[in-house]
């Protein structure tokens, strides 16, 4: 979809134009804003649904492979001692004694000392802290606790006294469900390994420094499979997930000059891993994790099975044999691709306007499967007789497409908004259009203007967008 | 879409069928299961999605006054003061003094005593427990606590420390993140009113008794609507909208005969509410609440302008007038409907198995749009070459729609369950399609088998599947 390399982009560009148009929102801005929470406005709510449903399509509809499923946000807190997220799902957190301040140790390591922190302990960022004399960011003195962990997921209570009641945690990941269910998936589907599991949903991570606009939140959608195999084939399992999510990046018109793989240290990996590799973007805030690839081997199954007590293994008929299966997990966050897919998409360039004055175009060359809108009708002018037909042609479109419509300002203006929010297809009735029921479709890209009649209108755009 | 008069099934029936075709699941149910939550396995998450995205298309891509929103769970926590939540949102409970035991105040006074609770204070009744002499069901002791009340909002902390941390409320309703991004949806959009603002997503309620299958969840998704009007025009709005919510429960397949209407009297009233008729679905546990329709007034819109101190009204162009606008709220919840949509697709017929034996046919009549799978691939027999050519049309039929593919047991019993999960059509292939390459379409409700050739399948089964 990109034509030829994308405009380096600030993020604040993205993010004001984001805010601007309608895609994001500050979270509670009328209070002040909270924590870092952002909202999804009108476009961005169209583009996180295309982006579920493109995921949904790909790796669920189109594979004789895979299950969907969908799981609670509220698990049994066993869940977590299991799957060991009560022991290790930390940050580790130093304060300044003297005025209070709270950070994140790693962080402060890193950004202020430049100090890579792969692999070190807690003791060992203590000291580093120490020896390197760091002073506090915000009162400036030196003088700290040693650096603690801190829990991340969000704890909450069922029923109605506090001390009575059941302590569960909001799931700071989708994957558990589909190993907590998997036995039933088993029971109730003819699935045979090698199958995957598939969910989206909202996971939840009390991060103490979210940032870079919808990068890290506390709150965002996860898309994950869990692929079961039989352990020996888990490197060719591994490559073929690798090449697939490759595939689906480019299937949503990501542009592969901007991502790259990045294979996980052996002092990086998740407690659960033995092989992660990540897919990582160019933000503009760097190279940084789009989405991830892990080989999980059988840690999740084997635990829940001594937790629950229950048999979690499959038996291959094929082989006669009895096993607890190993798992290749894809995770792609929704929330990250949208900035990916904001950021490879916007584009600056030279144009000509309707009366012939050159201006700065922006556009956002969305791959139409991810446009908020694929077509916006546009009437000349507004006058009566072309809204009506106008407001019409939206109307017969909208059965089949999401479609925006706007008869304010002049067609020029219309344009280069619809060009700002990547709308692929512009459809403008004219006087003409009254006499040969015909309207002008306009592309964004190429920015080339065909006639087509109002009878095949619906085919037509049903091709050009199928055809991207 | 429903022949005749639904058949009369149990709530046990229909747990146990969803069960044990991988509709629903308990959930964390190898940990003994938590507070009666629920897990959608592989066919309920495509109904579950099938309902969204049948709601999104009627109500917000259909329409051309509609725009979507995606706010987040977590909120500012003054948004709940403002609407009244904090304040408002409660259960009346009551403790046995002898055993401990806590339940609902109202559930026991209109189960256990048969007493109407509608416009009972706390007061009247603790007075009604004591003048009844209402024994406890656990321990039958008659010594009870006052009657209290109980906030439904779960709570969570942002930060590391509780007690210096932001508390927050995992959202009641979804409706509050359009009311708090109002401001930002009027900027960033070009809405006039009458425009609504539509919204998917999960709300939570800690409620003490959970119950009746997937009707009342702690965990749940709502579909809600804000229409946002001048406020003389509230009554035909709300008819309006009584007739848009009956058109779309008919548009995914209700049967009108199991629904009505009822308004809600004065004294049941929600505290921002003038009116609210609920659509209520004759359930197998009674006629119970499926959706409601409720004028909010501009309640909401001003108390959030008083709290938050921003101006939240609207500026009328046509009229040189400012105001607060009023709304309309339809609001559907997920899994109700689903749970409906079970209840209302399960038939239990007489028939006769393709070896002339009669039997008694489970079959789910969903809607084609509701069903998780519009077709399966069936071939006829466990043959090399006939299970490769049904792997190539289950293949080419996944590129468009949901499809199951299914090669175990024999051919009567494969029907039966597609029948039992609600596959409109069987597609089998045989020997003879190896020399005509045609197979056969067997429609689900008429049984009716009919030779199509492959090459116009997809077309064949998009026209069926469009026209129903």
């Amino acid at each position: 979809m990109n034509a030829g390399q994308p405009a380096t982009v600030s993020l604040d560009t993205i993010a004001s134009l984001a805010k601007r148009r309608g895609f994001v929102f500050p979270g509670s801005e009328i209070y002040g804003g909270l924590a870092n929470t952002w909202d999804f406005g009108p476009l961005g709510a169209e583009v996180k649904r295309n982006i579920k449903n493109a995921w949904w399509e790909f790796f669920i509809q189109r594979r004789d492979d895979m299950v969907g499923l969908d799981g609670g946000i509220l698990l049994h807190p066993r869940v977590w001692e299991a799957s060991g997220h009560v022991e290790e799902f930390h940050d580790p957190l130093v304060d300044c004694r003297n005025c209070k301040s709270r950070f994140r140790a790693d962080t402060l390591l890193e950004e202020r000392l430049k100090i890579s922190v792969e692999g070190l302990s807690l003791e060992d960022m203590s000291r580093a802290i120490q020896e390197h004399q760091l002073a506090c960011p915000v009162c400036g003195r030196r003088d700290w606790t040693p650096v603690r962990q801190f829990n991340l997921m969000f704890r909450t209570f069922i029923g109605p006294v506090e001390e009575q009641s059941t302590r569960v945690y909001l799931r700071p990941e989708t994957a558990q469900a589909i190993f907590v269910d998997f036995k039933q998936v088993l029971q109730t589907s003819r699935v045979k390994i090698p199958f995957g599991v598939g969910q989206i949903g909202k996971a939840f991570r009390n991060e103490i420094t979210p940032g870079n606009f919808i990068f890290r939140l506390l709150e965002f959608e996860q898309m994950e499979i869990e692929y079961f195999i039989r352990p020996e084939s888990w490197p060719e399992t591994f490559e073929h997930w690798l090449a697939e999510m490759a595939s689906f990046l480019n299937w949503i018109g990501l542009g592969a000059d901007r991502i790259r793989m990045r294979e996980h240290g052996p002092e990086e990996l998740s407690h659960y891993s033995r092989r992660t590799v990540d897919f990582e973007y160019s933000f503009p805030f760097g190279w940084k994790e789009l989405c991830g690839l892990a080989y999980r081997t059988d840690y999740d199954l084997r635990r829940h099975q001594e937790f629950s007590g229950e048999d979690l293994t499959y038996f291959d008929q094929e082989r006669n044999e009895r096993f607890i299966p190993h798992v290749v997990e894809p995770t792609m966050g929704v929330e990250r691709l949208f900035l990916a897919l904001l950021v490879d998409a916007y584009h600056e360039e030279p144009a000509v306007d309707v009366n012939g004055k050159p201006y700065t175009r922006v556009v956002l060359r969305f791959h139409p499967r991810i446009a908020p809108y694929k077509a916006a009708v546009l009437p000349l002018m507004r006058k009566p007789e072309l809204v009506e037909r106008a407001r019409d042609v939206a109307a017969m479109l909208r059965q089949h497409f999401m479609v925006d419509y706007d008869e304010t300002q002049s067609i020029g203006r219309r344009y280069r908004r619809q060009d700002e929010i990547g709308t692929p297809y512009c459809i403008t009735i004219d006087y003409e259009t009254l006499e040969d029921r015909a309207v002008t479709i306009r592309d964004r890209d190429t920015m080339e203007q065909v006639r087509v009649p109002i009878s095949r209108l619906v085919e037509e755009l049903g091709q050009r967008l199928a055809a991207s």
